[in-house]
């Protein structure tokens, strides 16, 4: 099987060039806005030209069907606000090629996907988590954007393409490639990532209620102020959770909400994003152990009124190890010690699609570990290298999984 | 000289109908709104029934002037988006009442004024900034509330009510009455405050610029967390300004924006607003000099770029000697012990007023030493008490000003 890295390198071109931002290699392609519908068209075309059996689903979702039993490859062509031009694009684009290839060669059959929405403009994951059952279409449409435009109106906007859901059963096993998003390969100078297990995570919003007064006459003394709530919750949790967590666990408070938010009243209230993640769900439980305890100690000693919103979350997920093994030969034999096993501190659609067939993913190297931005960028050669992996690991892959 | 306790009520719950929030004796009247300039026409109705030259100047401050040589007894009118019914409107409809009896007996001569957008909506003290010279008209147009509006487009709304500035040489002196909002007097059950000055404040916006990085793939040793910077600056300021400050000094961060502000971006970038409050400007200096030297020290620590707003203020103000003598004596014969002098924590248009003219203030209880909400409230024998002590004090208050 011949692949051509010429012609996959120019795919990845063309593709950033639909909602490109002009600045660095920036893309601009919320799932479901123009850009990102064209993008999808102009992938279904290529899959066409390749041979495959073009489908969009109800959720948006684009698939390129091989004949019978076949391998799944890919991940999502929508983007951030500010969004990078491999990011998820890399997988497709990858997926796109194998498939491609592998018609040229007469197999092994390999299939391509293009998930919708994963970078979460109205759910997490959305478009995996409807496919594999976790998120039920009725409940999808009901959620709505930070602009409050609802699921439902957003893909109605590819009403014109979609069609019935795709039976997974067709599929032996997925494989996702995308970037790093994380320093880890850059540093080290590595040009592969095979991922042994995709982090869990927790999120939810915690809220204190102080007594919002006069920043002029009321005395510090006398104050319940939200703001010095947090910060005091903020000080004490970094302490607290030192005994509890390993080098891989991460926990992020990214949104502050303080009500009225005014230079001149003491804050009364304060609503603010918690969000811990880590490869362990027991070390999950007792980090939100900590956390809720941590929080209800400020608010006693800081007289707040203390509540939580529903806590949201993934579950870790284990890669398929038959599926990993064949990666890690195929980079062992491509990038003799130029490759590494790690952990994916970021939810993939790999992590929704495990719930249904053996499942893998592989990572190129994100320079400077910078992802999510206009200068999110791989070296060719680390692309190309990424490529050959998975050619290489393609009979192991399409074999572990029963394909044909 | 006979005041009228009855008359002075009714007129303050009359007042109190107009833009009325329906929750408690909740009032909603910001500057330049309907409900606003409705109740400014309403004052100057009972401005011309007591025999006064009504004028309306630019910048939308209403007069009810005396003939001759006249004590200017008053505050404002306009109120917070969610205002007591007090707050200012208690010295104007004081004003209107001493203004009235003193008519009626035939002197002492006393105007009354009611300055527009004591609240802020625009600036600081904004009308009577503008008659006191420190904000020029041509400025104040420029300037927008948080909806955007200008100050030009805000106060056309009165347009047809307007006239010339009003000349200060006219006025032998300023008393304004207003709430205390603190929790002082109420605490002490006492009456009457007397001010002995008003505390000076300093106002700038700070901003920590760290490095905006993915949630799940960034490790807590790599990230630099604007949030967390200002939680340690938080705390860190805390702990410095225990030896600069005294039991009346203030500080407050009451207004914090992080960005990009999403659960699961680490936040790059802070913007949150310092403000602090003393009665001594060697102090608010000193402070001054903490605040920059920690947030540099943290800014240092933890890898941020820090950059500081232009920073705004007023200085302290003292109230005029004689004025205030004025105040206590009659203080202390209308309500033996039961009144104080004390600081004003709050600004005042007195703060702008006494750059013209002599100027003293006193204080009616705050229950619970809350306002700016709808439940501020002073029991009405507080308010007749401080009529009354108004009404004591007049001949020494015109006297003390050269009035007639």
């Amino acid at each position: 099987m011949q692949i051509d890295g010429a012609r996959f390198l120019k795919d990845l071109h063309d593709l950033r060039a639909i909602g490109a931002s002009g600045i660095a290699k920036g893309v601009v392609r919320p799932a479901y806005s123009a850009a990102d519908i064209a993008a999808r068209e102009w992938l279904a075309d290529r899959m066409r030209d390749a041979g495959l059996d073009v489908r969009f689903d109800p959720a948006g979702n684009l698939w390129g069907i091989a004949k019978g039993k076949s391998l799944l490859v890919g991940s999502h062509s929508d983007t951030q606000p500010e969004g990078g031009w491999l990011d998820g694009a890399l997988g497709v684009v990858m997926g796109l090629e194998l498939a491609r290839a592998a018609q040229e060669a007469g197999g092994p059959a390999v299939s391509v996907v293009s998930f919708q929405d994963e970078e979460g403009r109205f759910g997490v994951t959305t478009g995996s988590a409807i496919w594999s059952g976790s998120l039920s279409l009725d409940h999808a449409d009901t959620l709505t954007d930070s602009a409050g435009t609802s699921f439902a109106t957003a893909r109605a906007a590819m009403s014109h393409l979609i069609g019935d859901f795709v039976d997974p059963a067709q599929f032996s096993g997925f494989v996702e490639c995308h970037i790093e998003q994380g320093p880890w390969l850059d540093e080290a100078g590595q040009s592969i990532g095979v991922v042994t297990d995709i982090v869990g995570i927790r999120d939810m919003r915690v809220t204190f209620e102080g007594e919002q007064n006069h920043a002029g006459t009321t005395p510090m003394h006398r104050r319940r102020d939200a703001f010095q709530a947090l910060s005091a919750f903020n000080t004490a949790l970094n302490d607290r959770l030192r005994n509890v967590v390993t080098p891989q666990s991460v926990w992020t408070i990214g949104h502050v909400s303080l009500h009225p938010g005014a230079h001149s009243i003491v804050p009364g209230k304060v609503v603010f994003s918690m969000q811990w993640r880590d490869g362990d769900t027991a070390r999950l439980t007792r980090m939100e152990t900590v956390i809720r305890e941590t929080a209800a100690d400020v608010a006693d000693a800081t007289g707040m009124r203390l509540s939580f919103s529903e806590m949201l979350g993934l579950e870790p997920v284990a890669m398929d190890a038959q599926l990993r093994k064949a990666l890690a030969q195929a980079a062992q034999q491509i990038a003799p010690d130029r490759w590494r096993e790690m952990q994916s501190g970021a939810l993939h659609d790999a992590t929704n699609v495990a719930a249904l067939m053996p499942a893998a993913m592989m990572f190129a190297p994100s320079i400077n570990g910078i992802s999510h931005t206009f200068y999110e960028d791989t070296h060719e050669a680390d692309l190309l290298c990424g490529l050959n992996v998975l050619a290489a690991a393609l009979p192991a892959l399409a074999k572990a999984g029963g394909g044909s």
